[in-house]
């Protein structure tokens, strides 16, 4: 939701970097040279696809995904380390959530490593669009999507899955932290829905109240539940964190709030700096009670949240260096920019043979 | 959710009508000539657009639609009568309905008179697809939807509006009634969703408890609303009515269900036909308790409800020659058809001048 980024004035320019002002870098959609294409029909198995110049899909008018919305979604990042590496995030964990959400929505789906091989493909093919380290990362986006024509009749014959690359910089740019309002009228998810998986049907439908909230001067917006709007869930596209004394607290995961990954890295991180962490149901009281409030996901990394406003009324909480968010978010990118040694397993580094090039797959 | 018709057996070829065995057409995707495509950027308003031979559409890998759901869709029918003038069943109501969902999805919209002119267009355009008298009918299908590529921040840069067609026949295949589950856990819409509106975020979200359903050998399924479980809102695209003595009742309109067309008309001709119709809450018991329940929709027109199954306990309705769905079937038919006088302005012929073939819009 940050500025568009499209059109970056340029600076640099040479082999190792493309014409990009980094600086600048937002967090919107940059145009990349090469993405990945592969398609599976149903009732078989996705196979390799191929890297293909970036440019637009041929989908037919009576697809899946246009006429009835079945389409999921991942979003991960590379990074430059400041000694040459190309560094991944746990690549393995978005595959795995983009099965279950294709099973939530009856499509076959790539395998772990299929997905992972994707990912380091398109990578290493726009590696020019990754920025130098410390200014900004190179995001991965994939679907997943039903691309056969259907109308009435299952099944859907075609699924098509996709990547590509957008070098970005910081997602929210409140630097002192965001200011939330929390939504008392639209929902994002409700049991027995698909808020539990990263379907494209979650999102546009609260396109409505995220472009009033940013009109009104917020930074993005906090969910309640839909059965009783008494719980928070979480922001337009990560989850949130509440802190008080040694405790920190996070809405459980239910099916109605999507199973970050960032979230998983924090509950740990947290446990090991010594807070007791419960994911629970989390009363609206219980945030405008708490101390510090927080977010996190693959865009927003961890990012202070500064006040909520609920009808009407806002609370503020503590910001700054001191906060657990900040040693969260110095701590999580220390390992994500391959700073620190990575002793939970979660980076992936981009091995390439560099006498010939090839990838090490 | 009727038997695939992408294959179906030729038999007549002329001038007058396509290669197609219309015996033997279900509801299904069967290509046609030609589709209609408006594009419209952000800030501005839809142009006129073009007729452009059937085929698939160029879209953006970062698009809106693709990436975050963001597309409505509409359907409606046109209809040959037995004296040869073809025509449509209001489809000014389709018009606004799309508005209705483009406000709630956050994009432009084509006016009422530019949908109307493309359905006119892209009949005339496939008029050899439309079935002869009684043999079936030529289904629009209508998407609206975000076609410019975003990437955390708004606006959307571009939509598209595309029309195609389809010659159709039954869209349930069960001739002796419909034998309904009620689906206990899934949930189809909620309140601050967008189950009023027909986007396209509403259908394969439910894909796997109809799927589920028409594998134990269902027609259909019932939808419970999702904040209480208890009460009946609607089919996975069509509107439910129970019936009891002189008293016909449906789930009242309140942001959950979709505002059917069909349904609209329901009301009208139950109420000229001397029953009490009441918009309300419809909790299960009502519904078991009912003598007849039918369905009504563009693609069901009005089809009885034989049964439905709650919690593995099968309910049996009244069904045959002598029920309200089967004299609402036949007047709203005879009025479509245009067998008999449409004395409430529903149908709309398509006026074409017979000396130069022009469209009169
Ligand atoms: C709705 C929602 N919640 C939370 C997140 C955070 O998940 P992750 O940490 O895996 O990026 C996202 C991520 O993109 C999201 O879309
Ligand atoms: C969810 C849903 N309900 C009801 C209907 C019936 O609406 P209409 O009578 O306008 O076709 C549809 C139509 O397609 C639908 O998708």
């Amino acid at each position: 939701m940050a500025p568009s980024a499209q059109s970056l004035p340029t600076s640099v320019s040479d082999e190792k970097y493309a014409n990009v002002k980094w600086e600048e870098l937002g967090f919107g959609f940059y145009r990349t040279d090469s993405m990945y294409v592969a398609k599976c029909k149903h009732g078989e198995s996705f196979q390799e696809g191929k890297i293909v110049p970036y440019a637009d899909l041929q989908i037919s008018p009576c697809s899946a995904v246009l006429n009835y919305g079945q389409g999921l979604y991942e979003g991960l990042k590379a990074y430059r380390t400041e000694d040459g590496r190309i560094m991944l995030f746990r690549p393995d964990q978005n595959a795995l959530r983009l099965q279950s959400g294709a099973h939530r929505l009856c499509m076959p789906c790539p395998s772990v490593d299929q997905f992972v091989s994707a990912v380091k493909q398109v990578v290493l093919a726009n590696k020019k669009w990754i920025p130098p380290p410390g200014r900004g990362t190179l995001y991965l986006r994939s679907v997943l999507f039903g691309s056969g024509p259907i109308l009435g009749s299952f099944p859907v014959s075609e699924y098509t899955f996709t990547m590509f690359a957008c070098p970005v910089g910081r997602y929210h740019s409140d630097n002192a932290g965001l200011n939330l309002k929390i939504e008392d009228k639209f929902r994002r998810a409700f049991p027995g829905g698909t808020g539990g998986v990263k379907s494209i049907t979650n999102y546009s439908p609260v396109w409505i109240t995220v472009a009033e909230a940013k009109a009104q001067g917020f930074s993005d917006v906090l969910f309640l539940d839909a059965a009783t709007g008494k719980n928070v869930e979480e922001l337009y596209a990560s989850n949130v964190f509440i802190v008080k004394g040694n405790v920190v607290s996070t809405p459980e995961i239910s099916g109605t709030i999507l199973p970050g990954i960032t979230r998983k890295c924090i509950i740990e991180l947290t446990r090991d700096f010594g807070y007791k962490v419960e994911e629970r149901v989390v009363p609206v009281e219980d945030l405008l009670d708490a101390e510090e409030v927080f977010c996190s996901g693959t865009a927003a990394i961890v990012t202070t949240i500064a006040s909520v406003t609920f009808k009407d009324k806002k609370t503020g909480f503590k910001t700054g260096d001191k906060t657990l968010a900040a040693k969260l978010f110095a701590t999580l990118t220390d390992i994500q920019l391959g700073r620190v040694e990575d002793k939970n397993g979660w980076t992936v580094e981009i091995d390439r043979c560099h006498q010939c090039e090839t990838l090490k797959l």
